[in-house]
């Protein structure tokens, strides 16, 4: 029923059927070996330098579609050789994030082991929210967060913590768990239970914060922005008064957001001063540590984030794991007090083991996707998982490079003066270069990078990201994470952002 | 560098690395196919029902490691040895969802298209943030979101929606939406600015609405239960009478959840006449249809739930899609309007595409999983997704043939007459067969399930849910949606019930 076309090209007849139709097990996995023949060549290819780093096409041309790749969905199916058709394509008109040239995001490159962890999760097809059906995993990710707890430096590492779909989910537990901590009875009663609470974070923190204070029903009003120094950190004597000023109309400061990596400049606030404020005020003191939680494993560069044992509560993302992040907490129990509803066809209190393992009840999903497995094999291959610890390594010294390049180069201006995690640089065309300082030269100035970006896609030679902050018109954010990339990589940046830029 | 131990056994030195290392390419391709073949010798095993269905082992067991496995994170890397051992190991005392006769959950089975489809998404490993970096993937959603709709009823398919980690998070947002509809304003102020809010909900429905009240600021108190028939559907004229009870008190009644496939019975709510009720008194209607929406694409079951297009949002979970659901929105905009926040690095105006297709402002979460493209790859290989449309062709039958196998069997006694999705069944043991009804019956039959249950799962057989409900001491709950199990599946278990429990 498999009729062979070369080595490793098989025809599936559309009346081939996979498991668990009967004789499907050959075909299963004949099928399954040719996804990851597809998979393993766009892998090769994804570190090798002479392939795009994309093949940019707008919306309506992938929309109208191309070479016969219909995004569309059928009303009849489709054979097992068109699937595999589709699965070409889609990597094919895809951005290749583990190209050592795409600069685009934080968290960039691809992970071997980790990939191999995912695909385990997937073939696994299990759930996180009872022992019962993952036993494995859930000791995985307790012991995990147990160490994690001991790495932020808690005593014995107790504690409590969750995985979450990412960053932002994190924070918003950051939130949720510390407005159950100060008024528990906001579970039953609502928001309408308790005085005006406000919440602190800085003006450069991620907004992550700000859409927690939306949904959970604070109000972003009474976000409290804080200001920043010249290097991007908070200014404690800003949220000193900023608290005071807010406890004098009536309300209650509650939460205080300190940031160790900020998502534009890599800036670390200062921990130790912001827990001496929360401590003397009684307000809960959340770290988001998501990109810079990494150096607390560096013994060079963790005193960035001195004091961060007098957290609270702790955000942290996993390099190279897009969409999953941890929160950990200093306190055991809130979690499950705050977000139980004890649902009886998951959680039995007669089960036969200690049902303190059925660990999904502290989520506020139910079904929670298996993250930690990829992070756990990841850890055992490597010890070794985070974005500073592989900057602080391999990516530093990529980033000094770039720095020491760029900082005195004709036409390259550094938004900071002194190296950062983040490198952000403005580029001036050759027209600009003589401009007066003004209102003229920043307007101009301002739409440089977004048609460098514009250029770089449509040739799918590179990627790096650009925006404005507050009165710094856009600029180039270049953050160095994959490992891949080397020298002749930023090499060919700059030299691909003069080259387009130069004659704007 | 790689020494060869059998065809297809390869030992690695600890000092081999992969890519990005330099020469990593051939032992990260042999790394890679040793671990394909773990996993598909284990998805073999998988489907062959003399294998267990799993190997239980109590928490304290798997901690002090069995074997050889140990789950600790070592101070020291892993040889990639070990690590494919560990990978071996990790299936080896997990739960093998697939099984046929694993019944425990409602989404069981595994899908091998689905499954390619996931292997794809962690090679790709990007992000739904923006189409710049997930272009193909943004448009997927898109599409699939616009048919969904137009399956729902929505005119031209109109509207909006958003795949989410689950349907817990689908539901937090119809909550949330609906908020934001009625009460723009509690964005920016908090719940503080709105009147008392209160929100409606069946007492068999899932428990995600809870958390969602919970979590959103509204409080628990403040969602009123509904009481159901005695085929577990929410009374109309018990909705109204408590909307008009919460008006006398000066409250506002916002939003009623309408249940399309509850959890344990298997119940569809009359959302024609609750969509009435909500009309009158100017509701929001959401239909939380995560596990019966597949029958939307049954012409033979549709009618089941009839008024279905008249919902303000409808939560849907795609079959097998653990971890994974979507929410559909009748009305465009209100997701962003509620969700965004603008941050400058990611979702910059002066980009050279057309930025609305830059989605990622809508969610909560700020990266955000790639879920789309093993639902359009199932859809493409299936065009049928969904539990109920399974159960409507080959599920359906094997759920009669358990039915009419036990409904005047010795022993079993059904918590409902007729059919349902869901079979729900007592188990009586000969020693309780004669016992007169009372307390002493009642409290013995309690404690049968969790028995069986503990000794099925010692044993690894199969596995079945159990749990109580209201009045109803616990009861079996035996759903079946996984394909592969067959008529012989179904006597195994009720065998295995007999075998267990009969002495007890």
């Amino acid at each position: 029923q498999i009729k062979k076309k070369g080595k490793h090209n098989l025809i599936f007849d559309s009346f081939i059927e996979l498991l668990p139709a009967k004789n499907g097990e050959e075909p299963t996995m004949q099928f399954l070996l040719e996804v990851v023949e597809i998979l393993t060549s766009y892998i090769k290819k994804t570190f090798d330098k002479s392939t795009k780093v994309l093949d940019f096409h707008y919306p309506h041309q992938l929309l109208e579609g191309i070479e016969g790749f219909s995004l569309e969905l059928p009303d009849q199916p489709e054979s097992l050789e068109q699937i595999l058709v589709d699965c070409r394509d889609t990597l094919k008109y895809g951005v290749r994030t583990g190209h050592p040239r795409f600069f685009n995001q934080l968290s960039t490159g691809i992970d071997i082991v980790g990939l191999a962890g995912e695909w385990l999760t997937s073939t696994a097809n299990t759930n996180m929210f009872t022992y019962e059906i993952a036993p494995v995993f859930v000791l995985m990710e307790q012991l995990t967060l147990k160490k994690m707890r001991e790495i932020v430096g808690w005593p014995n590492g107790e504690g409590d913590g969750i995985f979450s779909p990412g960053g932002a989910i994190s924070n918003m537990y950051s939130v949720m768990i510390a407005r159950y901590k100060y008024f528990p009875e906001i579970k039953t009663k609502g928001m309408a239970a308790a005085p005006r609470l406000v919440l602190f974070t800085s003006e450069l923190s991620h907004y992550s914060i700000k859409k927690a204070s939306a949904a959970l029903g604070f109000g972003t009003d009474n976000l409290i922005l804080l200001n920043t120094d010249e290097r991007g950190r908070v200014i404690p004597a800003d949220l000193e008064s900023k608290v005071t000023e807010a406890k004098q109309k009536g309300y209650v400061p509650v939460y205080v957001n300190a940031t160790a990596g900020t998502t534009v400049f890599g800036a670390f606030d200062p921990i130790n001063d912001i827990a001496d404020i929360c401590e003397k005020y009684n307000m809960w003191l959340h770290v988001d540590a998501a990109w810079g939680g990494g150096l607390l494993m560096s013994s060079k560069h963790r005193h960035k984030m001195s004091g961060i044992h007098r957290a609270n509560s702790v955000t942290w993302n996993p390099h190279k794991m897009m969409g999953v992040g941890l929160i950990l907490f200093l306190l055991q129990g809130l979690l499950q007090g705050c977000n139980s509803m004890c649902a009886g066809y998951l959680f039995q209190p007669d089960k036969h083991y200690d049902v303190t393992y059925d660990t999904g009840d502290k989520a506020i999903q139910c079904g929670r996707h298996v993250d930690i497995f990829k992070f756990w094999l990841m850890w055992k291959a490597k010890v070794c998982l985070s974005p500073l610890l592989v900057t602080a390594s391999v990516c530093r010294a990529a980033t000094s490079y770039l720095y020491s390049k760029i900082k005195n180069r004709e036409g390259f201006q550094m938004v900071f003066n002194g190296e950062h995690t983040n490198v952000c640089f403005w580029y001036l065309p050759l027209s600009l270069r003589h401009l007066p300082d003004g209102e003229e030269k920043r307007e101009r100035l301002h739409k440089v990078a977004p048609k460098i970006k514009a250029m770089m896609m449509e040739s799918g030679t590179t990627m790096v990201g650009y925006q404005p902050q507050g009165d710094q018109v856009n600029f180039f954010r270049m953050v160095i994470s994959n490992p891949a990339a080397t020298r002749s990589d930023i090499d060919f940046l700059v030299e691909e952002i003069e080259r387009l830029g130069q004659d704007l």
